[in-house]
């Protein structure tokens, strides 16, 4: 019955998405079409009979926070409505912000992430109020609009909001998608991540090489500190890091082997020889979901223009990011570099971040949300969903969900070739309308869920 | 009677020096003041009785080729016609094409990179002839127009002078200085010079970070083969190149013993806190002259704008220079970095080269130009020169010298704060006159003397 109303009105669920992808909400941008976007958002929220109010944010867009439906259970669902921008704007078939449906695929920027999976669940909460006369539970809507940024305000809100969000018992994360084999992935964690600039810095002015058997010169003191960090098979080797990794449990390492994982085509795809000490299979997986990563993103010193200068450079910078698992923290992980750097003889090499970091957030597989929203996609697409422990990629959970005790899973909308962040974005119809279903579903059993 | 002469005329010498030192002869320009130059320079031979002619040279200005006297000793002399660039302009007290005399001290550009010892040296054989009636020697006169840009045309001059050079005995090599206590310095040798880029590519495109634990990183790579090749102390770890290093004698060991060095000083001068390995006095001034060197010059990946990339870079190169002392030629060098990076598992990392480098060159201390040449200086300023078996630095010694068996010094009229290539460049107008009192001295007693 659910299913068939959602059938019966999918035009209009469409027709929603279509009208919010119109708006050319980038984030990185500013300007009049956030606010647009948030206002829309908001209307859609109430044509779902969701209350919607939009909470201001000082240097930010806001958040719109809907609420809607009785309790006991407490459902909190988190997405945004900005947007990556659309560059390299001649790569697009159809315009980015003009909507267009060809073969059953909606192209627009936006559409995959997040703005489809915005719109399913709101649809859903419309659905399921049309076809049973009222939810069965509370939702609360965290729709913020600064996520392609990096989400700098949302601590500040879910500080703001802590008494509300330490009554949620599970949270609908951003997005999800099918695989190439259309089997739908969910995951249950994200990774942190530390940004910082390494320096070297060894004598007042530059000099000429005759003397580069004497004299220190900042790009080999640089090279020779990061070489402390990391052994070339990507095994990290900064002091005391690894201490504070948590092991996957059995359960989780149980989840790992059931994952599919093709080494092979990957790499193929990308052109490169192999992977970081030949890993393969679960060992490759558990890298990338259980463990930390050291990655230099960029490196600059000295003279690098054409022929050759012989200089000995005084100063030299790299930038890395540290990819973080439970328990590190980016606090953590700053004094463990500078005593590391210290303890290696390298307290004359400065290390600085300029940003907050974020926390890694992981959700216990045995929470009730997940066996709820795996139960609703197996139903739903008929084939059991891939669950990953965690997603090899960063994102603001902690913030919003773990630190306040939070169970969260990612799944939505999208298919195998959704081609977020790059030109052709795209969503297909009907994983769209079966979105909606599914959240119907969780909305549903979440309700009779015994926390 | 020979140095009063040269006092009787020393208005004259000094008038010739401003002359040639009003011509902005700039190699890195080109342009006519480089054919100027070269005229120039032709006319002061023929003043001072050597016969002159201007070598063509395809791609390059002229050498100056000046030949005087009879046999049987046979001298070659090197010096440059050619000055560096005289930027940042607005350093210069007195414009840089404007000869002026300060509190006895002559400023202009090349005044002591090289043209006051090319003046010097002319003005001694004329003095010679005016005060003894004849030349007791064959002088051969190479004065090039490119030094400054790296001599690339003089191995070929060389070798179309092949028979010519190999009848040369001796070889007065551009330059020297006194130090800071006014002691003359002169050297036997100069290192060779390798100039070299590592390129490593590891992917098709650059990757998102999140999968920094297992794809490959071009700078990781870089950083990884870089530290194969030198040890924080500085040495150097290339597979072989130390059995190519030919050991100083006891006598070149003595020679060190008796040099002054300040380390110091040095130090305090740069700016920097040690010297690698914390090197001092002999072991320092051994790896100045008798030790090869691995200079990073310049290195550059990935992102290095303001904040943060989340990159997995697929490219990165560096620029490194390899000072060269015997046996170890650029070609050599060459081959066994290709070998060390192969054996170490570095196959895919690029070594290139664009330039053909330059050889060591270094003259054995018992020749008999080096005792002619540190008795003329000790007699003339009343004090025993300092004798360095080596310079740092490079230049175009081997190609001209020591590949035609020809026993080469430097020694020149430069002082302690000359600054060649810097602004304010000067010599002092007593040095000069002195050089020139030397160079007489030269030629008399190498005249003399049982090769």
């Amino acid at each position: 019955m659910f299913d068939a109303h959602v059938d019966a009105h999918a035009a209009e669920y469409v027709a929603q998405l279509i009208e919010l992808c119109r708006v050319p909400s980038i984030a990185a941008e500013g300007g009049p079409a956030i606010a647009d976007a948030a206002n829309l958002v908001a209307a859609l929220c109430r044509a779902a009979g969701v209350d919607a109010a939009l909470i201001p944010i000082a240097g930010g867009p806001p958040v719109v926070l809907g609420q809607a439906g009785p309790g006991p259970r407490r459902l909190l669902i988190y997405n945004h409505y900005d947007v990556q921008p659309p560059d390299p704007l001649d790569e697009w078939i159809s315009p980015p912000f003009a909507p267009t449906i060809r073969d059953g695929i909606l192209f627009a920027r936006g559409v995959a992430d997040n703005k489809g999976n915005l719109v399913a669940r709101l649809a859903a909460a419309r659905a399921y109020r049309e076809v049973f006369g009222a939810l069965p539970l509370r939702l609360t809507y965290v729709l913020e609009g600064e996520e392609e940024v990096g989400s700098p305000h949302l601590d500040g809100f879910a500080r703001a909001h802590a008494d509300l969000l330490r009554t949620m018992e599970g949270c609908i994360w951003e997005a999800g998608y099918k695989d190439e084999e259309d089997r739908p992935a969910v995951s249950l964690g994200l990774k942190g991540v530390l940004a910082v600039e390494l320096r070297a810095r060894t004598a007042d002015t530059d000099a000429h090489s005759a003397s580069g058997g004497l004299y220190p010169n900042a790009i080999w003191r640089l090279t020779e500190a990061l070489s402390t960090f990391r052994s070339p098979d990507g095994a990290i080797l900064i002091d005391g890091l690894l201490d504070h990794v948590r092991p996957p449990t059995d359960a989780e390492m149980a989840m790992l082997a059931r994952l599919p994982y093709d080494a092979a085509a990957v790499q193929r795809r990308m052109g490169i020889r192999g992977f970081l000490g030949g890993l393969t299979g679960v060992p490759a997986l558990r890298r990338l979901m259980f463990e930390p990563t050291v990655t230099i993103n960029g490196i600059l010193g000295g003279y690098t223009g054409p022929g050759s200068k012989t200089v000995i450079p005084c100063q030299a910078l790299a930038k890395l990011d540290i990819r973080l698992v439970p328990d590190l923290t980016p606090d953590l992980v700053m004094g463990l570099l500078r005593d590391h750097l210290a303890r290696r003889g390298f307290a004359d090499v400065q290390v600085m971040t300029s940003e907050d970091g974020l926390m890694p957030a992981r959700t216990d597989p045995n929470a009730a949300i997940v066996a709820v929203v795996v139960e609703a996609l197996a139903e739903v697409h008929g084939i059991a969903p891939n669950v990953y422990p965690s997603m090899a990629g960063s994102g603001p959970m902690y913030q919003l969900c773990q630190a306040y005790g939070i169970p969260a899973i990612s799944t939505g909308v999208g298919w195998a070739h959704s081609r977020n962040h790059a030109p052709n974005e795209s969503v297909r119809v009907a994983d769209f309308i079966q979105g909606i279903k599914v959240m119907g579903r969780v909305y549903g059993a979440f309700a009779k869920s015994v926390i």
